[in-house]
């Protein structure tokens, strides 16, 4: 399964007075890759409700933290789809300092949850939509 | 004209690695208090747009910066109605440092446009919301 | 053992397009409740550099999604000690939403680990601390 | 005097529930335009602080609101350097969107002061920061 990663230069408006990466700029920039991910493979909210009836909800978040990341560092943050059963899509994330040894800096998952997009209630992946995801 | 004065706790999420409050935090603070400032004479959004048909959109603002503030400062964020003439409304506001000189730390102001809810065109303020704002 | 509860307004900063208030906000208003349950108990960074060697930073964290917040709602976002064992401290976190059933919005955990303030490497919590936290 | 453009992309976090960018991002974005222009002229707080003993600090912020940016919206924001006497250095920015006719979103301007790097007091920009600041 393919994996998409979004360059992001750290400006000062996602660290904090530690003098690091604030702990919920990580979901910032984990968010952002996870966009891109699904934009890349053409999949966008308003087709989501258009197309297929559906939305996408987070359900859970979490991350992990290995190593601090500091202003102007350069970051690569990958989001890969690592599972799409029922109406649960889940991503594995990773975020990792731009240098000769690649250090992870962090490592995050994100649970999504498939609701239908008027009633609000869980509904199963559409068979078009997962084959898109697991691509 | 009467001054709405909200207390604000400066926290990890708003500082940046200079070891200083960042400076977009403060028009995150300063947006509480003109919220407070409208809350506190009972206006809302909603009943702006039921009411009287009105919305309110931001049409400028802008911070002077006098003074650092750090981790754990305790500000004072104040709003006040400065002008409220045709279709705009201005606020005035400050921060102030809770210390025994109550030192300003930075200085704003924000132009807020009367709105159709519907056109989106500018509206006069309506005569009740306006005496309402100045009282 | 006794819970820290932060009582933490909605505003327009928090929210994002979908109406809703942004994943990541949630852990800002997190990390405020963490830091006054500290500070209630008279922990602050400058004390626990300087009284114990050590410093706290922040492990992992996670939130799992349980109901959407608004603009303008007031939620009760709470702290607790879970758990203080070796060199990690665990939080278990809560957001309520002030209303008739006080409806749970998001529960959260936080892990801290103790570092020595000099070489960054983990070190037991000082037993005089960890009676601070847990009592 | 070239201006530099650094493209954005509006991600969730920078939206708010009245369904367009809120209005505290624009300065997080116009800052990392900032950042980036002055980065392009070899200037980073570092080697301003070693090389010239000094350091910038912001002194004031305005923005100018035109027309609402939206979630997925790519923009286009511009930093270029407008005045440098004295101890001021001066920046005009601008957020445009991607269109066809590149709608002004937002207007902004940063005044930025010149300061002794130990003694915090406002010093002239050294000759050789300023030809390059105006190169």
């Amino acid at each position: 399964m393919t994996k998409y990663v979004l360059p992001v230069r750290v400006y000062l408006e996602d660290t904090d007075a530690q003098g690091v990466v604030y702990n919920a700029s990580y979901f910032r920039f984990m968010e952002r890759a996870r966009t891109e991910c699904l934009r890349d493979r053409g999949i966008d909210h308003d087709r989501l409700r258009e197309e297929h009836g559906v939305m996408l909800v987070l359900a859970s978040i979490e991350a992990v933290f290995k190593a601090p990341a500091r202003l102007s560092d350069m970051l690569y943050v990958s989001a890969a789809v690592d599972d799409a059963t029922g109406a649960r899509l889940c991503f594995k994330q990773q975020v990792r300092r731009h240098s000769a040894d690649g250090e992870v800096v962090c490592e995050g998952a994100a649970e999504v949850a498939c609701m239908d997009a008027r009633g609000g209630r869980p509904r199963r992946i559409p068979a078009t939509l997962r084959s898109e995801l697991t691509a």
